[in-house]
């Protein structure tokens, strides 16, 4: 079957999910990122690689926090960037999808940064657009948010570099995240030998088990002698339904607390993929202690954002 | 009489409208547009001849997309640009648009592009500013959107270069159309022959026969032998009044469908500034046919754009 | 005691508030803004000091007009803007100003301009802050907004240079005023040896003599021989409480009229930090008199505030 995501001749196209990448690509973005982390260091926090290349955020659903990441990202590879916020103007005059992605085109646009509250948008953006554009997906719907997904490994990577030997929890919502799926798929794409993922049933998607993941219900017996913890947000409009008791006992079963990190081994590294619900599913004490990560997610999420971006632009290091 | 859009030397100081604009004028906004042509297909699409300057996008009404060509135009000559979304701010604080606009010529802003639901509103603006600032008219109520009518224009010259043998027809609500009017006049002063509006009498202005064209009721009468079909978009809000029947009925009588398209010539193109109504004024398969020019449209809006603001920056070429 | 906008060697580390600024620092950021006025008449008007340097403007205000001068200010250094209106957006997800703050660190910023309307926003920011990155408050609430402050002393500087031989008049909302304290502080500090406040008890704080200025309910009398008369704005939300009659009542007892003008010296100056409310605590002929440097403060307050933002980022003038 044809890979959306790749050229013919084997190169990354576009990014809509990690599903789907062959560990060979994993791995150069991963690489590519490395080389990416130093820039934002310099005097000077520009390359000239997408020099006179014009990006276009096309957001259908508002996100300030990403979209910040990606422009940051995308001047720092010296692009004209757009911030188009789709949902206020074109869509409300009756417009296609279609019709606003193939303006851009005609105007020349070089590169889509995609985000919308439906699955699939990137994917139908990406099968329309000419050979020579590429599409990122910056989120859609509960499908996926491959940079969240390529950010959070290379960070285990930093950290733990030996992949084979690691033992890794994911923490939460499993069901409505947009990157446990990704996630899950990189890890043991990479070698990770044990995933597991640990939530209240009403949180996991039926058949999570045959992700290839292990799953616990009690907190403290799925966080034992862990390498890493990775926290999911607990989406709040999801708080109010009959899914889930009240945010404070929630905390009390799956929220982390310095005494249930406790459990896992003594250096593991506490991640988050932010914005956090602090004292929902992470105390501020171990949000902000000293096996924390979650911040240094974030200064590689631009490194792995300018990484994907300088690839699809036909590759280049930093 | 003193045109307001003219140097004392002849040379353009702001582009406000269409009307009164020279042949020569016209002329030399067009060839210079063709030299930016290129610019969008080179590896680095930018030229320098606006760096250092900047340009002030104050939109009192909103539009994405419009703002998004002059952001790319004004991008891909280097300048600084502004985007000022004026009705959420100082006017609710009570501040007229012209301390708005002192306040960004105390700033040095080098130029101004004015969206605003008043027609005149660019007009007064380019009245009040001092000698080295220029105003683009961005569209100001019903009155003009001349980088519009100029872009169409290229179009037209671009696959049809013999205007002075050309039947053209515009079709729709000439009465609201904010580039129907311009559009008329950019044709005749080029040498167009023959210029047909088909639409029913309600979306007419009176004495619309003045202006010099020829009118029609009946679409298929109307589009017989011409060589260019200008499709309006019909304004939604227009719809629900006691003008029109349905969208239904009103596509079946005056929206453009392959069927309707064969009484043209053979080569006819067909044009549509958008967002189009598919479905309302236009069929999508006419849409996104073979004749359909509606995209080039676009691409060629940049190039006129840039055009424009080299030319009132001073002049030069891609 | 510590002074949090000072390095232990004495250089500017943040700017945020006029208040605690020796006389040395206020010198310095109005000799090196001299040095950028000339810069908005250049050609080019960009200079490469912030090159590959990110600011960010995070407004949990909105303030376009505010935002518009950082921005100019910040591209013509060079440097890459990032605006953020973050009461739209992460703070909504119950995000913590200082998370997202964290966040923006994370991805290197360089230097953050914040706007609240909580008093004391910009310092509890710049507490959290690492030792490189730099604050400067837009406006927290009532309490401060030092660049306004510093353009207006920048702006008496220019047309009155010997501050050691003023009588300066401020008048209008001393209460509620961000700037009017800030300035007072500022004009001590360089020796003006006579401010006045002009303005109904109800909207002078209490003990406001403390700060070294003289009180005066009677316009007529305030006025008398002044070399400057400082405009305030009534917050047209202050004027429909029991505090004030009728804004057309303001202006006939606090509103300044040509009349009452010309019981200021014969070359005083007129100054407003806009946006003005014109016929409540202004009049028109004066706004745009000839007496008035309402206009020449806006353009001094870009070159201010590229003062400010080089010398944070380690000094260098244009």
């Amino acid at each position: 079957m044809h890979n959306p995501q790749l050229h013919s001749d084997g190169r990354l196209k576009h990014l809509l999910s990690i599903e789907g990448l062959p560990k060979r690509i994993l791995n150069d973005i991963l690489d590519t990122a490395e080389s990416f982390v130093g820039v934002a260091e310099r005097e000077v926090k520009k390359v000239p690689l997408l020099r006179g290349k014009t990006v276009c955020n096309i957001f259908f659903e508002n996100s300030t926090r990403t979209r910040t990441t990606f422009e940051i990202a995308a001047k720092r590879l010296s692009a004209d960037v757009l911030n188009l916020n789709v949902s206020t103007s074109s869509q409300s005059k009756g417009e296609t999808i279609l019709d606003t992605v193939n303006n851009l085109i005609a105007m020349h646009a070089d590169m889509f940064v995609v985000r919308h509250n439906q699955s699939g948008a990137a994917h139908l953006i990406a099968q329309h657009v000419p050979d020579h554009i590429s599409v990122i997906n910056a989120g859609d719907g509960r499908h996926a948010h491959p940079t969240q997904g390529l950010l959070d490994v290379f960070t285990i990577r930093k950290y733990k570099p030996d992949m084979h030997n690691l033992r890794i929890a994911i923490v939460g919502d499993v069901l409505h995240s947009r990157v446990a799926r990704s996630e899950i798929h990189a890890l043991t794409t990479l070698g990770v030998p044990e995933v597991r993922v640990i939530a209240p049933k009403t949180l996991l998607p039926t058949n999570v088990e045959k992700l290839g993941v292990q799953v616990f219900h009690d907190m403290r017996a799925g966080l034992k002698d862990v390498d890493v913890v990775m926290m999911l947000r607990l989406q709040s409009e999801r708080m109010t339904g009959a899914m889930l008791p009240s945010p404070q006992e929630y905390f009390k079963t799956y929220g982390l607390t310095h005494e249930k990190l406790q459990l896992a081994k003594p250096d593991a590294i506490v991640m988050h993929p932010g914005p956090m619900n602090r004292g929902v599913e992470i105390d501020s004490s171990v949000a902000d202690g000293l096996q924390s990560v979650i911040l240094p997610q974030v200064t590689y999420g631009i490194a792995v954002r300018m990484a994907v971006m300088a690839i699809l632009a036909g590759g280049g290091q930093a």
